[in-house]
């Protein structure tokens, strides 16, 4: 009856030797947590004492954590192209907007992403609370209105959320990378909410100009219904509804052997799955599908599908159903979907290639032109509520890092420059020793709200500071010399033209600002 | 000679027992990390299996990490205001902006915050390179300057940083908490650009409008030219530096004691410090102290003085030389500072209550009213760079927590109504069954970019329509009817005077704007 866990490391010139043994650990009621901490501290005391690295050898690089990247002034300044468009829209929609920690209670992510929960970054334990870097912003979402008993929010959040997935950089896949999400919480009428948001994900991929797209719509309703009615047993909806995911990177074939052999369902339930799954339409296929003897059979199916053609008569109204596809071969990977799916794909890449890895699952992979998805979640703020209390949730994340590469590249292969700066309007000394004269001048401009700059030197060459206003696309150029100071005038010079004229130091900050309003 | 290291859980009816011999160490050279790794591999298995919590009662707590915060939309409102300030001081001034991620590799931050890198976020070795959560944005700036090998930048960089710090929420003090940096890298001319970053820090807290402030300069060659005269061992002036850098918490008494009793200066070099660091002054003091006996022995605070001298010549130019003041007993925690430092305090510090904790030392720790800080910090890129290759910097960091705090109190002291979005028009039905006519009106708004929204119920109450209107500040009702439905209009009504105006279709979209355009 005497336990016993030992944990030995000898070493010298003895070498090492290290013996565990762990028996059945319900004889061991004494064994306490604290205890292997404190044991578990010590060894580590020990490892950090004898050197920290695994041979000593030590090389420091240069580089940004694995999967991650510096943003740049020009990557800047198209991010934030893309996110005034995306904000501008869910402003537009009248969307207030949160914004919560980067790290939760580790307890808070856990339960809600099934077998993704091994992408999720911990922190060390360092004492205090376990802490977890947030995996996306839906369940820091759902928390914040559990926590404040808020059932009634539209919303939208922007920031960067964090996965340890097989990074594949140049598709614009990061183990950093920022969601751009707009839910509305509340109880409303059905089908109103859900179409909105196909509205503004309509809206945005219109506005950002990246080719044609699609968004294919189905219901998580419809396919549990397709599932019982093809004869899946329940306890494999889940499983089976992961390789219907699969479906847009494999054939159907590769689908059904998965099914069937893998899964071990029944070769003519899977046949017959392959049949509803091949399905495309729109507000028509709906009614189709509520008339198919099979599909009737199933209340859940004909509640989704009545839903779907409520949604095409409001898609209708906001003009959006050219882009808009209910097909039921779209099944996306998270559990807390419980309503409406949907996702947007970019029809041309532009001048991307496209991705054909293997979707993990994860809901916002980005994957084969892949650039939104959302849906409706009903159970998941009843998750954290202390009562269970349900807020129904329906939203869109817009996954912008590929947006964001296929940006660039077309930034890149077109001749326009981009500016990374919003200076009007360099000040610039044609002499020596006129130092504190610029300085002068270039205070009077920013007081007056002017973006004005002028080189950190005492006797800076003219021809260095002009070059620098084309090099950085300064519109305008303020020139200080022996004359114009005598005769109170600033000489202004447009780059782009080489036109110089002078003009009164009076009335410098008001030609400046009509100069540049246009421009 | 043989060594033993032994770690033994025995537990059971006989209870626990640990024995841990851990000799010295350098009698063990066979012992690995990874070995190491291995045992603890096992005990955290353990652990694990056995329960994870302390003693197998679990309660699931609905909070944020310690010492973090979620900001609700009325919060956020006011971050964006304060953001909009300093992010247009910023682009007035030139500068680009980058973004870096929000972990580094561990030996990034390695040896760059002293004493205080114990309240460094670790992340869990979950395999791969180990990370850390920034501590700063200065550290990856210079990361991002040595790797890019860039030599010249004026960048801003508003990001989270996070410390294991004692929080103290109220205050604006938080384990989570924004800087906004700003920083110029590149050999330029002495003090011109430091003068600039005075002059940023000055238009900043004119334009949030915070009250009255000081800025308080000092430079690090003429602290340590003064403990080189004062008598202070070479070694001691780190340790000295801190101590003086308490003295705007502690009476210049207890100061003195820390030096003389726990830092064991001599008495007389001590009081000889007391009386440099009780001066204040302008341009004159700097001039002063030049010809001071004692002083002008040294040529590190020579130096230092000459640019003193040289910077508040430039200040005057830039009109900012009422808030600064040369304060030899400013000394700020962080090594990396070598030349010039500053501290922006708040002189009234609004409606909050003045901090009285003592500053732990980091560098941008909000204590009484402090809300920037910065300085020249001309070796950090070197640290980074393979070759040692220098990049002078200078910069300022502003610490908007406190900010926030403030502005935060001021809002609700106030009764100015915060709106929360920027709706221009509700579009909203005086009748039932005009669902589909509130979607097509709001689709032709959105289109038009009116920011627009309706109710998202079938057959909402024209009371509660305009309820809403009224609480979230919203100034124009769009109002369908049938009657308005025939005639081809739309009832604009006004919420704060209730007027009430028929508008035709095809102008609506026009009179909103032209309504909406000055409010």
């Amino acid at each position: 009856m005497l336990g016993m866990f030992c944990v030995r490391v000898c070493s010298g010139l003895m070498g090492f030797r290290a013996a565990s043994h762990v028996r059945s650990l319900h004889s061991f009621p004494g064994i306490t947590v604290a205890q292997i901490d404190e044991e578990v501290a010590k060894l580590l005391q020990l490892k950090a004492q004898i050197g920290g690295g695994d041979d000593g050898k030590h090389q420091f690089v240069l580089k940004t954590a694995k999967g991650t990247r510096d943003y740049n002034p020009k990557q800047m300044a198209i991010r934030e192209k893309v996110f005034s468009t995306i904000i501008g829209c869910f402003k537009r929609h009248g969307a207030e907007t949160i914004d919560t920690p980067v790290f939760e209670l580790k307890e808070t992510l856990t339960g809600k992403y099934g077998e993704d929960s091994k992408l999720i970054y911990d922190l060390k334990d360092q004492g205090g609370e376990l802490l977890s870097l947030r995996y996306d912003l839906t369940v820091p979402f759902a928390r914040y209105l559990a926590m404040n008993k808020i059932t009634n929010i539209k919303r939208y959040h922007i920031a960067k959320v964090y996965r340890r997935d097989n990074p594949a950089m140049t598709r614009g896949r990061y183990r950093e990378f920022y969601q751009c999400d707009f839910d509305i919480a509340g109880q409303y009428d059905a089908m109103i909410p859900d179409a909105e948001c196909l509205k503004i994900v309509h809206e945005i991929l219109s506005g950002l100009d990246l080719g044609d797209f699609r968004i294919k719509v189905n219901d998580r309703r419809i396919l549990d219904g397709m599932f019982a009615v093809c004869g899946v047993p329940d306890d494999k909806f889940r499983t089976i509804c992961s390789t219907v995911d699969k479906l847009d990177k494999m054939p159907w074939e590769d689908v059904k052997k998965e099914m069937v052999n893998e899964k071990g369902l029944s070769e003519e339930a899977a046949d017959q799955i392959g049949e509803y799954v091949s399905l495309q339409g729109g507000m028509d296929l709906a009614e189709r599908l509520l008339q198919d003897q099979k599909m009737s059979q199933s209340k859940l199916a004909c509640a989704g599908l009545s839903d779907i053609k409520l949604l095409f008569s409001y898609l209708q109204h906001f003009q959006v159903t050219d882009k808009v596809v209910f097909d039921l071969s779209l099944a996306r990977g998270l559990d807390y979907y419980t309503g409406i799916i949907y996702e947007a794909v970019l029809s041309q890449v532009g001048v991307a290639p496209v991705s054909t890895e293997a979707q993990n699952g994860a809901e916002e992979s980005v994957s084969v032109g892949s650039v939104a998805g959302g849906g409706r979640y009903d159970g998941l703020v009843g998750m954290f509520d202390p009562k269970g209390r349900k807020v129904p949730c329906v939203g869109v994340s817009i996954g912008i890092e590929r947006i964001f590469s296929i940006m660039e590249q077309k930034a890149e292969a077109s001749a326009e420059k981009i500016r990374t700066t919003e200076i009007q309007v360099m000040v610039v000394s044609a002499q020596k020793n006129l130092l504190e004269e610029r300085l002068q001048l270039v205070t009077e401009l920013w007081n007056a709200g002017i973006k004005a700059e002028m080189m950190y030197k005492k006797n800076p060459k003219l021809l260095n500071q002009l070059q620098h206003c084309e090099e950085s696309g300064i519109p305008l150029v303020a020139i200080l010399g022996e004359q114009e100071l005598k005769d109170g005038v600033v000489k202004l010079r447009v780059v782009s033209s080489r036109e110089e004229v002078d003009i009164s130091r009076a009335a410098l900050v008001e030609e400046i600002r009509r100069r540049t309003s246009v421009a």
